[in-house]
Parts: C-alpha cells; sequence; structure tokens
C-alpha cells in the first residue's frame, strides 16, 4: 500500500450536497485517494468556496467539468479518476469529457438520464479501456457480500424467491415545492429522468437481487404512483420480476412510506434454505437453513467467508455503516486503477458501467409496462 | 355470564387433524361452549375413538355431518351450533346440512371449494337468520384490531400503500408424496380446490388488509408458482392490488419460503404514519407517524384502545399468542349466538359469511389472472 | 385421557383478582380439571356473586377456607385439588387446611409469608403425600424447558455466569396511596411478608435460574430499595450470587423500571456457549455455541428437545404465550394427580413444595443480607 | 475548516495491532489531522516497515517515543499531537514525554496501569495548559450524547436504577497461552495493570453511565473472577454501585460470555421514563416514557436533539458505526487543540484526563473490595 495515492477531481458535491461528502469521506477512509480537482457546482462563487473549505487548490477549481476535464487530462500531474456526483443528467456528458481525456471515471448511479445515453457511454467506455465504477454502495456491505459468496455456494439450492423492498418516507409530503435541494432535482424529469423512486431507490435494490443472486431478470411487471399531488415522477413501484432461473421476484421501493428511513432489505428463499438482509441494521445476516436453526451471522464473526472478511475493517460487535460500505467500493476502485498503472488486470465485486446500464434498462422498462396498464417487458437486449 | 354455555358440535377434527383441536381450545378458553357431538372423522373408528377420547357421549358420535345435522337438529338439546373444520371442499355441504337443520355455523376458511358453491352458501346463510362466522382467526388478535382502530381514527391519514405478506416453509418440499395428512388434501386440487397457498393462508392476508384498511381491494394481478415439482396447485404467490381509494398493494404468499414458519406480517402507509405488525410478535404494534419517533404500543398497556382491550385477557408483558386470538372469535360468537337467543341483534367484529365469499372471490379471480398472464382483475361482483 | 376431570376448588380469585382467572383458564386449557367449589373472597356478597358468575353452585360456595376444607373433605365427590390465590400472608393456614382434608394443594407463590410458615408447611405437606405443586408458572414455557434440557446435556459446558433478570414498572408510582387493590397487599408487611418486589417476581427469577442451570446458589448479597416514597417494602433489588459450581450470578428485580412491563429474562454463559430468553418474546430462545454462529430455537420447530416438544400445543410460528405456560404446570400437576388416584408415581418438572421453601429462604436471607449492609448470606440450610 | 491540518503522531500502533488503526481512521475520518510521525513499535524493524507502509517519511519514524518527543518538540514543523496507543503500561511515561515537549495527548484508556501513576499524570497535564483527552471513545456517539441530553433535560425524572453492561467473548478460553497479542498483554499484570475485563472494558461503562445520567457514582462493591484457569486478572467481573443521588447501579463486565462480541448496553429508569442503548445497534435509542407508548429515537432522525446532531454525518436510516462514534472524539479533539491556537478554549464532550483518572479510581477501588470479599468501597477521594 506503500505507492502513490490517487489524485482524484470530483464534479459535484459542493456545499448543500449529500452525496458529495459521502463520496469524499469514502475516498479518504482508507488513505488511497487524494482530492486535488474540482467542479464543484454549477454556481461559480459556490465552486470556489466550496473547493476553498476542502483544501483544494484555487487553480484547480473549476468553473465547469469541461474545463476541468480538458485541463487536468493534459497537466504533468493531473487527476488520474474523477467523481461524479451531480443530478443524473449530468451524469452522461460529464463521464464522456473525462473519458475522453483519458481519466478513470467513478460516477454515481443510475448511470445517466435515459437508456439511450446509458448505451452510447457504455461503448466507450469499454472501448477507452479505463476504469469505470458505478456506486450501487450497498453492494459494498461485507454481509451483502457474504451472502453472494453463500448463494455462490449452493448455501440456498435454487433459488425460488426474491424479496426486494426499498422504502424511505422523506418525499412523503411535496417538499420539492418548497425548494429542498436533493428533493427538487429528483422529482423533475428534466434532471432526474423518467424514473424517479425507480431511478433513485429502485436501481439499488435491483442490482442488489443480481448481485446476490447471481441470477438476471428477465422480465418485469411495474405498478408505479406518484401519491404526491403535483408530482411526475413516481414516488412508489410494485414491481414483479421473471428471473433467468425460474425464480419470481418482487420488488417494492417507495419513497413516501411513512416512517420508513432507508429501509433497504433483501430476502432470498431456495430449496435449501434462506437469506435475509436489512441495510438498517447491516452487520448481520440472517440465514435459515431449511429444517433447521436460524442463524445470525455477523460480520467479522468466525462464521463468515474470505468475501466478507476482505470487506471488512474492524472486528465484530464493532459496528460498521454506510460509509465503511460506500469506502469499499472506493478501495476497490483504487484497487483496478492500481492494476492499470501496472498495465495489470484483477477481479473485483465493484459495479461498473455495464451494471449502470442494466440499471437504465430496469428504469425504462418499468416505465414501459406501468404506461402500458402493468404488462410484462423483456429485461433482455 | 351466568347463562348457560352453547352446545357445540364439531365435523371433522378428528385424531391427527391440528385445527380440530385449535378450534376445541378456543371454544373452550372462555367457558362459553361445551362440546357435546361431532362427526369427527370420515373413517369410522377414528369418528368412534375421537369422540370416547374428548368425552363425547357415544351417541352423539355420528358417522357423517348430514347424519348429525339431522338427528342434533331434532333433539330437545341438541347443539346449537357446529364447528366445521374438514378439508375444504366439504364445508359447503355441511354448512347446507347444518344450516338447514337451525342450527349456527362457525366455518374454517377457506368457505368452500369453489366460488358458486359459496355463492349459493352465503345466500343460504343469509336467509336463514342463523350466525355464520368463518375463522380468519388472525383478525382476533388484539393488536389487529388495535391497528383498525386507529386506521379508522385517521392516525395513517388516506392510506397510500398496503404491504402483505404470509410466508410458510412446511411445503418447501414435496412432503404429500410421503403421505403427511396437512399437506395432502391442500395440495389436492379435489380436496383444497382451485387455489394453493392463495387459499390456505393468501385468504387470511387478503381478509386482513381489508379489516384494519377499511378499504376494499378492487382488481388484483397475479403470478403463481408451484415450485415443488409434481405439485398442481400454487405454493407461491406474488401478487398486486388497488384498492378503493387508489392505495396500491403488494400480497406475498408462500409455502415454500424456506425459514419461514408463519410469518404472516401487515404494513400499511399512509398520508400521516405507518402501522406495522407481525404474526410472530403478535403483541407489538408497530406505529410511525410521520416525522415523529417511532411508537411501539403493547397488548394490554396504556397506549391502546376500546378495540384491543375488549379483546384482551392478560396484562402488557404477559404475552397472548395464537390460541387468545383465535378464541376471540368463539367468544363474539358466543355473543352473536346469545343474542340470538335473545332475538336480539349486536355489532361485532368477527368474520361472517360475507368475509368468506369475499375470500372465494380472491381466489378465483388470482387463478384467473395467472392463468391470463398477470393481467388485472376485477373484484367488485 | 379419557378418565375423569380433577374436581377442583379456589380459595381467593373473586371478582377484581388477576391471578384467580389466570388459574381458571389454566386449568381449563387441557380440560383436565372441573371448577366445582370456591372461597372466592373474604368479603361474603362477592365470593357468592363470584361463584354464581363461574357457575359454581352456590352450595358450594364457601365463606372462608377453613369451611370449605371441612366440608369439602367429607363430600362423597368433594374437590380434590384446590387452588390457593390469596394475598400470601393467607397461602400457609389455607394449605394446611386443605393437606389435612386430603386434598391436594396447588398454590401460587411465594410460598407462604415467612420462612418459619414455610418449613413447617413444607414438612406438613411432605409428610401428607399429597401433591404440592407452586405455580413458578414462567417455568412452564417450553423454551425455559428447552433451556433446562440444552443445559444439563453440556450445550452450555461449565456454566460461569447467570444473569437474571425481572423488570416491571407498575409501582413506579405510589399506587397503592390510591387503593389498587394487587399494589396495596404486595407493599404491605402484613399481607406480603418481609419481601416486595423479591418476593412477587424475584423469587420466580431465582428459582428459574436454579431450574434452568440445574445448580444450587449457595449465597447471596443484597442491596434493597424501596425507591417510591412512604413504601417500606422494596421495589427494587440487586442482588449478588454464588453458586455450588463456582459460577457468579447477578440478579435484579424491580417495579420501578419505567418502560418495562413483565421484563423477565434468564441468560447463562458457559464454558462452551451462551443461551438467552426472554419471556415477552418467549416462543425463541437464543442460543451462542462459542466460535460459531448464533442460532434461535423457535418452539415447535426442529431443533427444540423433548422436553420442550411436550409443553407445546401448536406448531411453531404460531405464538404460545404466558397462559399455555401457566396451563403447562396445571397440566402436569394434573398427571401427578391422576399418578395419584392409581396409587402411582411420575416424574415431573412442575415446582413443588420445596421450591416454595428455597424461595422463601431466597427472600429472608435477601432482607437479611441488605440490613446488614449488603453482606453474603448462606442459602444453605 | 480551512485551516491547517493538526500535525498528528502515534507511539504503539505498529504492524498487527489494533487500536492503532482505529485511531487512525478516526484521524483522518473528517480530514483534521495529517499523521507525520511516530513510535509505532518496540520492535524497531516492525517500526520502520510500519512507517513506511503509512507513508510516514522515515526520519520521522523514531525507534522510542523518548526519541520522539524530544525531537518533535524542537522541530519547527514537530508534531502538535500525539496519540498514545500502547499497552497500559507504557501510557504514563510516554504521555510525560510529550506533555513535557509542549505535545498535545489523545491517550487510550485505561489512563495507567495503576492509580499513582494517573494521579501524577492528571497532575501535570492540568498544570500543562495542553490538550489531553482519553478515548472512552463509546461517548462519541450520537445516541449517546442524544442519551445524556435527555437525561440533563429531565426526561427520566429523578433517576433510580443504572444498569451497565459490557460483555465479550473473545477470551472464553487461554488464547493468551498460544501467544494472541491483544490476549497476551490485556492478562498480563505487569503490562495490564491491576485489572483485567474491568480495565479493559469496564472504564468504559464505568464512564458511559456517570457521562449519561450526569450523576457520580459514590461507592461500588465488586465481586471478581478469573474463569479461565491460568489467568491471573479478572475475566468477569459483578459491581454494585451507589450513585450521589441515591441511584442504585449495577455493572457487569465480561470477557469470557459465550457469544457476546461486544455487547455495551446502557439503562437507565428514572421516575418519568427509562432509556436504553446497546452498541451493537448503536443508531437506535429506545426512550419509554412512563405510561406511554415506547419509543425507538433513531440517530439523525427528526427526534434528536442537538447534541446529537452535531455528532451526525449522514442521514438517519444510513447507519453510522465505532469509527465514526471514534472519530467524533477526534474531531472535538481537533476542535480543542484549533481552540488552543487561537489561544482560546471551548466547551466539549470528550473525554480528559480527570475522566481517565475517574476510571483508575473504579480499577483500583474493585480490586480492593473483591479482596476484602466484596465490601462496599468510596469511590470519592
Amino acid at each position: 500500500m506503500s505507492s502513490a495515492k490517487i489524485r482524484l477531481g470530483m464534479v459535484g458535491g459542493g456545499q448543500g450536497a449529500f452525496i458529495g461528502e459521502v463520496h469524499r469521506i469514502a475516498a479518504r477512509l482508507d488513505n488511497r485517494f487524494e482530492l486535488v480537482a474540482g467542479a464543484l457546482s454549477s454556481d461559480p462563487q459556490r465552486a470556489t468556496d466550496s473547493a476553498a473549505e476542502l483544501g483544494i487548490d484555487p487553480k484547480r477549481s473549476y468553473a465547469s467539468f469541461e474545463e476541468m476535464a480538458s485541463r487536468e487530462g493534459k497537466l504533468k500531474s493531473g487527476i488520474e479518476a474523477v467523481a461524479i456526483v451531480t443530478p443524473n443528467h449530468l451524469h452522461c456528458a460529464a463521464a464522456k469529457a473525462f473519458l475522453k481525456a483519458g481519466i478513470h471515471v467513478i460516477c454515481d448511479k443510475p448511470l445517466t438520464a435515459n437508456l439511450d445515453d446509458a448505451e452510447a457511454l457504455a461503448t466507450l467506455a469499454t472501448e477507452s479501456g479505463l476504469v469505470f465504477t458505478v456506486t450501487y454502495n450497498y453492494s459494498g456491505y461485507p454481509m451483502v457480500r457474504q451472502a453472494r459468496q453463500m448463494v455462490a455456494a449452493g448455501k440456498l439450492g435454487n433459488i425460488r424467491i426474491i424479496q426486494i423492498e426499498y422504502a424511505q418516507d422523506w418525499l412523503a409530503t411535496n417538499i420539492e415545492a418548497s425548494g429542498q435541494k436533493q428533493a427538487t432535482w429528483r422529482t423533475d424529469p428534466d434532471q432526474g429522468g423518467a424514473g424517479g423512486s425507480i431511478a433513485d431507490i429502485g436501481t439499488h435494490a435491483f442490482h442488489l437481487a443480481e448481485f446476490v443472486s447471481g441470477l438476471k431478470a428477465k422480465s418485469l411487471l411495474a405498478d408505479l404512483d406518484a401519491f404526491v399531488v403535483g408530482r411526475s415522477l413516481d414516488d412508489n413501484a410494485n414491481i414483479l420480476l421473471h428471473y433467468s432461473n425460474g425464480a419470481k421476484g418482487m420488488l417494492w421501493c417507495s419513497q413516501v412510506a411513512s416512517g420508513k428511513e432507508n429501509g433497504l432489505q433483501l430476502r432470498f428463499y431456495g430449496s435449501r434454505g434462506g437469506l435475509q438482509w436489512s441495510q438498517e441494521d447491516p452487520n448481520y445476516l440472517q440465514y435459515t437453513p431449511l429444517g433447521e436453526a436460524r442463524q445470525t451471522l455477523t460480520r467479522g464473526g468466525s462464521s463468515v467467508g474470505e468475501s466478507a472478511a476482505a470487506a471488512t475493517r474492524i472486528p465484530a460487535g464493532h459496528p460498521e455503516g454506510f460509509l465503511e460500505g460506500f469506502a469499499n467500493l472506493y478501495r476497490e476502485t483504487a484497487d483496478l486503477i492500481e492494476a492499470h498503472r501496472q498495465g495489470d488486470s484483477t477481479e473485483s465485486l465493484v459495479p461498473t458501467v455495464s451494471d449502470g446500464l442494466r440499471g437504465m434498462r430496469f428504469i425504462e422498462k418499468a416505465v414501459a409496462s406501468n404506461q402500458a396498464g402493468s404488462i410484462w417487458q423483456s429485461l433482455e437486449k
């Protein structure tokens, strides 16, 4: 680990943003990145102030991502990677600019604001040979990794049932009307894209189900609602899924479920056992081998495997949380970039642009199904 | 309460049955019934032995329900009520026989084996003027009553989301192949009817959602599976629901969810708050008023209302369970019968034949929707 | 089970009492007893009214237990057993009267109001050859039985640590001042004896620790308080224990722990594993084998042994509660009486007069230790 | 926050250590410190290797803390603060050396290996005017802060009962015999001091009880054990406490409680309500106002106050854990050092040398009480 820190830039994430600070902490946690440049806000004053607050050299605080990509791509010690944490509709153009400048990309989800953009971006990213990771951050939790490893090892037998939900309540009232920043862009089709809750949180849930189960969803059927009057994007989605092996799924995501904070929960039931994990209690995994006593596996405990152990920093009973899980994706991105430095490659569990593309297809098909009156839509290309 | 105990007969529930003994304990718990007659098994020897074991006079142990209805209807001190606890396909004929003999009926769910039977039976029951209750027993739990009362009082505001699930795992393997009695008839269309898990447990969940919310489901869409090879009735069902007020629902029922014992859970989210109740932890109700601290209401506690209090026997912290909830329906049926004795009537929360009929419509429409490829089906007549 | 029901009488438990109704439901649940006589209240009118309400023949409703013992002992079909559910100070005289009349005794705890009485009563009971059971009812819970069986089977290795607590809050304010009946006698030394919370609930906890662990406490050290102004008996007790094998214990009981309803919890830690059980969630037992994943054993599940299974009525996932656990003691008392009818004997887990006596020693020594400034007191005779 | 990062050194914490890495992550999380020097191991090679791995300039990797204190104290840009994370017996000498060099100290707990050292050190620290904080890290958890604020605001009324426990199982077997590094020094009186579990974890629990309640313990009574054969320091402690206001406490700490990982739990019961917090589920606080529904307060939620909010980085439902709580002490230490830079002072909740001293008195008195056969010992000076 004595090799030089990776020089990182950031687009978006200025003062008042939530996710930008999360990315910065995640980048810092394992001491693998150094934040040295930014186009932190579309508001020039805020961009400058934010950079100053973060100790970024004023000369490397840019007014636009275009300028930043262009100049940093030419600097001798320009950034090696960029974190893109803007509203969704800006992801695509920004990512393209940095790829073209030869800079690795860490992009927040959903990948873009529409499927066409996502496909174009995925092609570009693949052709570039650069690292492109997407922060489906919940896949970084150790016990999600443990679940994946157990499924792969056959602990559940053949998976029959997948129940996934992601419920919040922060949009239970019309807070966008009062200008709350997070809410405003997420409920605006021009900035958020065609999906509301399905884009903001449903994509996480959809990704995790495939990540853990190792299965691909082949079709979906959706019933979307915008319960809050005046809202044009969905704030609640009831979705049925068919998986490649015949497994059946339900996916519920909601941002109007009064009393739910960040209620992401995964459940898998197979012919030999079941697994349950809840993001709000992330250090534990419930395992129910058919016909035996229920087990609770604990992060850091003696019963978990290598995959979870590799994603763990401190012992069992000392809770790790959201930031540590998020930081795992940064650590793994660092490993990929380090391998790239060496002209090498490495296996990784970190989500990439192809996962981001798949999430966009989920959004588009859910919208299409709903518009057609809840008709099955294929998720295969 | 000093009036004479109600003379009760039973059809089905002989040795080896599960639900018959539950009905007997429920009938006994509050000392309102006296079991005096039975047609406990279609196997004559088992019928006789079962009656002897229960202390029933051998002269009132019958070989068939027809004989029992006929004779008890004429006895001076014949039974006043009968509990029907046979496999589903026998409910209708038995219930009709007792109604015709002027005897009140307590019928297990689902009401019958098909919708036509159910409609005919409902008509007969209504015309008879007799008491006809259906043991959707989970509605007898005090905290389910509390939930209903809170919804009615507007604690949730306008209900937007209903999430109901009922998951078990006892049919995760092909136990009917080895002759397990409970499994055999429930997985046999000739005895169970057109529905498997949707009939056995889905009807409970469907009923509770309407019971608590005060809403009616107006349409459904279903995706059914029989995961265990060789099984002809569904053992897993993913169902979407539309409710009368615009609320959206998901209902999952399964008998192959490895690790689930009797996982019935109800969740309601409205514009002002949410409620969650789990049958396996029945003495508590989670209440989440929007924007306030989460609350846990406890059965017998100072924060619960009259409806729950009336269904409670012992103080908070002294858990009541399945049998007590079941017994509440018997107690309330006794109240109805007592009122009938007096030529009177009384308000009651106990499910009746019309609830039973509604459950049959749920089953038929779920099967129809599934057969049509998951198409919306109306639940209105 | 076809033998005749046991004819039961009751002393105490008239209108307004709590525990009397619990005993009656428990007696009724398995259909082994028939309540036919009573001295239900020291207030003659209430005694008469209570008997009428319970359907007891007015001729067998007595004004005093002396009269009842005397007459029932001579009747041809007099009661075979009596349940004594009065305030503590009356237990001894009543129990003696029935023993002398040849009638089996089911006595609520604590056994008497002081240790001397308890010793005399235990001697009399033993010499009588009659059945004498004491309703340390929590020992009737299936998962408490499971815990006991697992300890006996060596699952914990050598027990090192016993942590037991029993916390309530119903005496957190001075409710006895307003005449609340349950509170009044329990906080009155003349009726309750020398112990307050230690007698009312501490004895349960003390008994359970020995019941499950199979160990005997050899000494204790106590720090008692009466936190509510004007109260003369303890409402909170912090107690240290030394067990026969070198294990160390802590016992906390309180009736002023604001927010606790009936928080009885048992924890045992040995060289090979641990066990945890909570009365408010009684259908589950937490088992933590050292170095392995935590397990949750469920009542009725496939992982529990014979002892728990024998105390279980309905399948896993269908919660049983306080009444069912209490009823197990009645059922087992019925088995003992049935054996006595046959001139036989039978093994049983139901607590008897010797357990009651041991509880009295616990109370007396706790009071003595506290008075001496928290000095160790021997619990050996 | 744009002021220069604080230059930090570290004593101890080389390869193979646990707590050193925790301190480093905590220091890094909020970007307020920069690790620039170290005496990371008493083994010179390991010291050098560890420094290299951490990117510390080899010239500032020292073979001893004496050399480090001496040289860094004279450097123009020498360290401003040092984190001392060695075994207990080295804390005192190291801390003195840095204080004398004018360098602020962040010291792990317990403060020293004996009470005399602690008193001398506390005097020196106070006279120095330097910042001296002690990492009773659990006090950094937001919901512990919330509990403290609620108690101060009178939510519990007068506190009557304090129940604190801290149970682990990592010393349930004789792992020190096999040379496990963490175990070896903690079970060795020469390195750990007179206390085993009471020093390692009991001091945390003792501190938290006072921190939250705002009360001081005035006396204690202890029953200590070393259950594992061959162990000379306690691995289990049962302790009774008397608090200044008349409240009574129990403190259990154990490192042999099979199945417990890091089970630190705090419970407080007062005349008006109760509070419960568990370190393994740290984002929630149970609040039970007497006679009302139980409440669950969540970190980041709308029901928590300023104190918790100030210690929170991300929204409710996004779990924070052990590292974030630990980092709060570093952040607050940074605030103190920043104020010191300005010649200013600031209020803070971070534990200081006087808390460390109090912990040492707790250890010494617990040992003394146990040796005297569990006799009350004063905790007042």
